[in-house]
């Protein structure tokens, strides 16, 4: 058995973490920390949990707790990872970071859209960038994960293999992605309450948003050469779901079977991504509850360009999900294990 | 035109006050009181208003504001408006008061209700319970208003004729209430995010919500009686609407026609209540955005219980419609001026 | 393994019931029933299955589609499975049916709330009623199991140990109860289009609903004499779960602790039933995607009343979830098995 | 007076001209006409009108009905008020059409783009487009005018000044617009079920909506030149509004000044669009039951591109406030007549 702590439990990713791990036959929960809620019941905070949770939530004693324990994940604000992590936590627990601190290679990006002074840049080399279904093979084994952002995760798979392959001029990829409101988090806001949220839909964070530079780095590597996009993010009135419709200039004279084809060479084995049929479109309600990604694309004669459309659930594929998809692979496990949830409808 | 000021203006019912004042064609919108946004644009805070309004917000200092206005609406937390009343300012203004501070006639019921000392029980005795559609020769030319909470409102409309005429035991009525998630308030609290409110159904204050002895109070009138009854809110995932489905043993004998009857005797000249057909139930979305109350009934032969529905906006007949419907009586207006909106649907 | 087939595959239970076996380690699903969709991919229709499901719906050939399974489940309309059924298939397989057909015990009753003549009223005595926590014993080894309602699973499991110990006067119960919208099923109609359900609240079927018989009679055994009750269903815009509200006049002077021995000694050691903590009322949110039943209650002293509060997820414990647990109480399994989803929330 | 009769008035834009006009002083309201409804209280199929609208729905005959009026509304499916048209009837009334049929000057791609044979080509010339903002003068006086879509309004009032005065390469532009789901009417199909919409995102249309060449005509006037572009539109959990997201190269180093100067040029008098503060972004919260299109843009330099946003009510100034606006115009009505609803929050 793993024994797994969670540092920023109380969150929503932290929430769905303990709700996949209870499922995980491999694992054991061993403490859960949350500075917000320090010795309340959890299942008082996520009542969902009501009889299935008996703990208490811990304070963040990382040094304490990391001997109690094989894996940490860290759900927790950008900043507070970098701040903790040292050599002696890394010497005795591999350590799975949900935040952005070890995403992006050049820390003076980090340190630019993040504003914040990096704590810890001598681990960035050493993490690796966890988006499994492109970067399996660097995780296996590995003691620090960067653990990739939900807009990221579906913005980089529905596009990766366009850009790997040539088939677009990656400079002129723009990126409108859709998020239920999960992903603005738990805390008390004006701008997140039920009547602001509802019956509305608006961009934000419009040429500001963080996830910009690691979707720019990661699709950089792709095109073998440094690229800039637009990434613009909407809120949606639903509670999970990402959704992602991406536009970029072909380069070659393509049809839809031979973008299928590339496709196929890339996901055609994976578990977790369905390249759909060629008149169904994601929905960000056939993945709910799941760690899969729905992807398709259509190309369009008229303007000579790609669309790229991608949904996935941001709490599991889009965090807690791909989290443990990571733990599988750092510890050997089968890739799968405690994530085959089929999608909930309705 | 009457002059108007609004205290606590950037709560959901100071901002649906602007909203029927702008339409208002006897009204003056004359400073727009909000402690907590000082200074800010009104417009800042509710970007309908964008174009619409230009006024900052004021702080509350009434007795310099006061100066300005023929009537002040007070849209505040529970204790405040009995704070700052006094002899001066009713000398001066009118008050309609959008708090719970002058509707309970027994001041010990109050303070043990709402657990705080009243500031001016003075003016209770004065004070005229808002409730138009019953008590509208008493608030003729009246200084102080108490306005009607969103709950109390539908369930008393809903039920009075039937206790008045003695159809029912007054002392068997069960109320079950949903509102929507605008009764809460713009506070920033985690219960009210949308991620907690989207997908949930819930009783809350179960045995002890505030508008418990409102109704209560009112009702003992209609039955000549001292009652004792159950109300329990629910908190239903949608901005607005108030659905009240109530029950009681009968005591006579009736059909639907003589309940019907009944009800046409009290509320069939109302401009604002509207007496359904007899298998149409109340439904919230049918009067959104409007001052309607929709009521019907039912008698059930096998339990001998008369089930009461009732639907309302609780922003406007449940806050500031009826705020600007007492003003219309206060003032010697026609008393639909300015609240012949018709329900917006869907 | 258990061979399993599925009639009505393609409405909301169904479907859920796909999602719930996929997960089930001792059934193996060999067809899928849909009169609607028949010679159609069942991931054409419900995509949340897509590369899951491979299976084409079939037609439902009862007679034929019987050899090659152990268990049917018909997830039918009213009066379908009591039109199909008859001794050789019985002799063949096991029936759980999700529809009323074999519910209530008076086929007259029957007759007359469901406006249909019963086409095979020889069956019902066999039928054991299926609400597993009161009817465990019977249920197991049974080859005919009535899957009991959405509605009345919560209002019945809520309500019982009170009945049972006579703490209350059975014949003053009124349900006030709330559904989540796929209790309406799949069918395309007006009223359940989302404008139309959206930022909306109705009661519906106002004395006139099909549960409220099938309440009456479970609850009239555990009274011991035949009761009759108001039993009001809403319609609340979110897609599931059911709240259930209560209200009974006390026979007895009893304290919250009092009722809550009463309630530990009947479902202390349920693994699906949560009693929750004293101030912790029932909300769906925490029940969704799950098996589990929440329930609490509170004693009124101002009217002398118990108040009853339950939450489920109308398509889990409502419906597929409690006809898995009845499977695994038939044939035999550990109840649980295949069951304990955790909750998910948001 | 103005006599006004509607065809198809149980649409959802049919219902909201029907409250739009009853708040309209200079309207009279002689028949609603509904062929699904034929005979039935207008206010049985719009329960929000009860009290308010006492009509019966008519039978589209509109040679009889157009003698009673001055002005008929279409807002019906493609195809009919092309099949209805003909010299004696505009010689009588005026016609406001809601649907598409006299949008396209080229008859070829409506007949292409619509896939039906277009029934009276020889009134497209005389048609106006009634983009009120754009063609005031050619509209006013006219017998027959087009009323734009919902999305074509939003988008092209959005993109229009930059295109008309040469600040983006018209040829790149692509637009992403989300829509609430009142956009996709009231006819009962599975997908706009309330199970099916709530939590969900999806893109639809892709490459094939009816709005693209309508978009397309209209910029290309104002470019100059026959432009090409992506129109993606998508289905949103909410009931009104519409949000357009749209990019375009920019052939000119500007600033967001300059850009800005431009749109105060164009719409800097305009009573329905309103040009947000620099950083503010349209919401369509904000301009909810309203007639008003909030505007705003951004640019990047990274990518040397510019951002248009814009959001209305998809219902008014996307259908029956912009058809009653063109009334204004046709009949020399002050243009805001019956339109100064102040947007409705929450």
């Amino acid at each position: 058995m793993i024994k797994v702590g969670i540092i920023g439990a109380t969150g929503y990713s932290g929430n769905e973490l303990v709700r996949l791990l209870l499922g995980h036959k491999e694992v054991e929960i061993k403490w859960l920390g949350s500075r917000s809620y320090v010795d309340k019941k959890y299942s008082a905070v996520y009542h969902n949990m009501f009889k299935l949770v008996d703990d208490v939530c811990m304070d963040d004693n990382i040094e304490a707790l990391a001997d109690e324990v094989d894996v940490i994940f860290t759900a927790t604000p950008q900043g507070f990872c970098a701040s903790i992590l040292n050599e002696e936590i890394l010497s005795k627990v591999k350590i799975i970071d949900l935040s952005a601190d070890y995403r992006l290679k050049d820390v003076s990006i980090y340190e630019e859209w993040y504003n914040i002074k990096h704590k810890s840049p001598q681990f960035i080399e050493e993490a690796v960038y966890g988006l499994c279904e492109i970067n399996r093979e660097q995780i296996k084994g590995k003691r620090l994960v960067a653990n990739p952002g939900c807009f990221t995760t579906c913005s980089i798979l529905s596009i990766y293999p366009a850009v790997k392959e040539g088939l677009i001029d990656a400079k002129s990829i723009i990126i409108d992605a859709k998020s239920g409101t999960s992903g603005a988090g738990r805390g008390a806001k004006v701008d997140n309450l039920f009547c602001e949220v509802n019956e509305n839909m608006k961009a934000y964070g419009v040429l500001t948003h963080r996830h910009t530079p690691e979707i720019e780095e990661q699709l950089s590597y792709a095109a073998g050469e440094d690229i800039k996009i637009i990434f613009t993010p909407h809120l949606v009135p639903m509670n999970r779901g990402i959704l992602v419709t991406a536009y970029a200039n072909l380069k070659k004279d393509v049809s839809y079977a031979d973008v299928k084809a590339v496709y196929e060479k890339y996901y055609g084995k994976e578990t977790f991504i369905r390249l759909l049929d060629e008149n169904d479109y994601p929905e960000t309600r056939w993945v709910e509850g799941s760690n899969y990604v729905d992807i398709n694309f259509k190309v369009d004669k008229r303007t000579n360009r790609l669309i790229f459309m991608g949904a996935l659930d941001n709490l599991v594929k889009g965090a807690a999900g791909q989290a443990v998809q990571n733990m599988n692979l750092m510890f050997g496990l089968p890739e799968n294990t405690g994530l085959l949830q089929v999608p909930m409808f309705p």
